[in-house]
């Protein structure tokens, strides 16, 4: 068979690889390709070959006959240079669809089943559409907790695994849905400054105005080496860095490009997913926060219960010692929503300036002291009052600047954005309640997180007075347009209930 | 918002729109778009937007950052002229995409739900993946009689429906995966030939060597418009042409894009599929084909009593008269398989032909027979015996001659393919089994459907003696490929068992 000629075709197709053949290549009708179809690439030697969906081009500017064009990833990924001869086929369905086929029919699946479907994951063989197929399956009541503790696994060994060749490696991590609830940021440079390594890998925003890796590079570089990690680890004995640059359960991050679009709500995806990074991180010790609200993802005290069983679970068999703390999500935790207006409250928290949140202030030390209280020489119920010493007296603020400083200061901060507008209480009252949805919604509008210095400013929280036309939030956008959509958005869903004193 | 101006992008992305946006386009950032995100595209007017999957491009020949691309369907169904000013947004995820939700959680959903994800299907709001997700939430047991009733009614009212203005009108239908059995071929002729209506149409091969429509075009034009069937009708009282010129259960083939790939096998969507596709067509008195046999779609009595009651329970609410047949799907039926060699046992069996191969014509008299008893003037069990002398009397085949004329005599038609090799006996004996699926297989290798005169042609069929080193098959390829994969499919897999005579 002729070998085609590679081409790199400049287009971004995230995570899932698309090939570029052209009608009249005489092995579209030969082989008798379809749009869609899946191919095999080989370059000729012995590895396994590339697969990707096909899509048929019309324009030989694009790809000629003789050419076959791969998205940007897929070049990536197969790794040849442009003009290198490569051959076509068929390509056989992954080895592990009958399994999906079972759990779209019901039944549970092995460790083995598990474990194959990650290596074909991992390996570029599932479409998009046969990865939403295996998370449909196994969303809602789909896994028993044994898959799920089968998944986490696999995701972590069809991934890379840092070691800090230490016993006692703290994480922690908040499943999410608070706006503006930057613990991360306090409890870091607290327990760092204790002594204890906590090498902090995050995510930026998925559906949230601001993750802890947006946040952090406001104030440094967060896209950091692996060696450089190790060496700031050593150094200040934590960081705050993305987690995207180590190969963590990269599973976890194909699975999530097709679940965040489908929007799809499933425990055992999200308790896989947590674990296995924070396994893959080499976390030996992790602190979960599950908040509880009316507009929390976790909307009761008997589910985060449920929840917390299932951590617990595939913790307690995964030799990662686990706590559970379910905290109050009923409204947003500190004032701004938005990477630079959060820095803006950690900063203040950290230096401990009179105007610094005092809800964020008090969840970072809740959070921290539990973390705290991992260190054996630390007696039971200690934490918090020495994780507030340990801010109180500066040397909190003292280890971020040097974790700053390690990471690579921002030498141009961005500020909060040009265009700002009060949104004012329509009557006088007592602040009932902060639907968590609208604002979040709101501050991405307003451009958060890609535009840093967007999103909200909140100046009023449940439980305080406002009078009539006194503001409750401030909107910050970069961009007219963004301004528009998160007015108008603001002014048809309010997200402030104002009732009654008493 | 400054518009962009459209540009076709000549890749075929078959049923799923797709709009290339180019990295540097300053809505791009602005908007925080993203690879895989859906966008909505508007052309100023009032008219509904087109929702699209987006790529992001880097090379600004295929568009630039001043346009948004559109790959060749989306075009088409956007129906704006390139260089045309167009806006963007963020679409809104679809409205039914709750209800699918609903589903995957193991809710049942209402008639208004299925009516809702149609009309958002038909209107390309659903991307690949949430297509996916609303079929793995209704594969296997998933659906309730009822959901498919309403799944059912609901692709009828989001395509058009044909209507022949008579109160008889006749289809059969197969649920497939038998090689060879291409008795709608004799059916029509027959049936016609009694002066009933059979406006069939039928569909191209999907996972099988040959569909009706490919069979056909060996011998005419299939790819007719709505007033040529109309009158063709009309004039000779039946037809065979390719039903996806009209707009027929639309929402079947897109969901058939996406079910194709996963290989899911889910009842209450083929029957959905099936009757909606007949229901929209006008029939009135439909006949339906369940073979069954061990390599068959359908392996036991008792499975296929469990789909006919389906078939019956749908077919009495759409005021369908519904008959369903069980039969022998323990063989391929016929000795052709693939479109030319198939077309030749059809053509031996109209003209009456010693050759002919009785299964074949067995088959076809008997489904003929039961649809002329469709006709309150013949009488029960009367039907057989009519459609036989319908045949043996050459109106049959006369009828067959004036349909082929009037859809357009295929001036040149395809022969059998160039590369032929017979596959032979390795041992004395009788035919004991002949695997349904590995025949399929082999002959789509060879080339089949595409290449027209590729596939089989079977020699022996089970209960027939065989001596050593005596042809069992032999393999048509036009392409030496081809005919190298088919070869080695056949040696490697053995569809035919050869047990001792006794």
């Amino acid at each position: 068979m002729t070998p085609l000629s590679l081409k790199p075709v400049a287009i971004d197709t995230y995570k899932e690889n698309v090939a570029y053949l052209h009608r009249d290549c005489p092995l579209y009708h030969s082989e008798g390709f379809q749009a869609l179809n899946k191919i095999e690439i080989r370059d000729g030697s012995e590895r396994p070959p590339v697969v990707a969906v096909l899509n048929i081009v019309d324009d030989a500017s694009i790809v000629s006959p003789e050419e076959l064009g791969l998205s940007e990833q897929t070049f990536l990924q197969f790794g040849m240079e442009a003009g290198s001869p490569v051959t076509i086929g068929h390509a056989a369905p992954p080895v592990s669809i009958p399994a999906v086929h079972a759990k779209i029919g019901g039944e549970p699946l092995q460790q083995s089943d598990y474990l194959q479907i990650c290596e074909d994951i991992v390996n570029n063989r599932y479409s998009k559409i046969e990865i939403a197929a295996f998370l449909v399956a196994c969303a809602e009541s789909g896994m028993e907790r044994d898959e799920i503790l089968y998944l986490t696994e696999a995701m972590v060994e069809t991934g890379d695994r840092l070691d800090w060749g230490e016993p006692l490696v703290v994480d922690k991590h908040c499943i999410g849905g608070i706006p503006g609830n930057r613990t991360t940021m306090l409890v870091v440079p607290i327990v760092a400054a204790h002594g204890m390594l906590m090498p902090k890998t995050s995510s930026r925003a998925i559906t949230s105005p601001a993750g802890t890796a947006d946040t952090m590079e406001v104030l440094a570089r967060v896209n950091l080496e692996p060696h450089e990690l190790k060496e700031i680890a050593r150094h200040h004995r934590g960081f705050i860095a993305w987690g995207g640059t180590a190969n963590l359960s990269p599973v976890d991050d194909i699975l999530i490009s097709v679940e965040r679009p489908l929007a799809l709500d499933s425990k055992g995806q999200m308790i896989a997913s947590i674990l296995s990074k924070k396994i893959a991180a080499g976390s030996t010790h992790l602190l979960i926060d599950i908040p509880v609200g009316p507009t929390a993802k976790v909307k009761s005290q008997s589910e985060a219960m449920k929840l917390r069983k299932l951590f617990e679970y595939v913790g307690d068999r995964t030799q990662l010692e686990l706590e559970v703390v379910i905290t109050d999500g009923s409204q947003p935790i500190g004032n701004g929503v938005g990477p630079v207006l959060e820095v803006q409250d950690v900063l203040k928290v950290l230096k401990n300036e009179p105007t610094a949140p005092e809800d964020l202030r008090h969840k970072a030390l809740l959070l921290a002291g539990r973390i705290l209280e991992f260190d054996p020489d630390v007696r039971g119920g200690e934490g918090y009052r020495l994780a507030r010493d340990l801010l109180d007296s500066g040397r909190a603020w003292e280890r971020m600047q040097a974790i700053i400083e390690a990471q690579g200061r921002n030498p141009d901060p961005p500020q909060p954005a040009r265009h700002t507008r009060d949104v004012v209480a329509d009557r006088s009252g007592v602040v009932k309640a902060i639907d968590n949805l609208l604002i979040a919604r709101t501050a991405r509008l307003a451009g958060a997180p890609l535009d840093k210095g967007a999103g909200l400013y909140l100046h009023r929280k449940v439980g305080e007075r406002v009078k009539k036309g006194e503001p409750l939030f401030t909107i910050y956008a970069e961009y007219p347009a963004d301004f528009q959509f998160a007015n108008d958005f603001a002014d048809s869903h309010p997200a402030y209930t104002i009732g009654d004193a008493q």
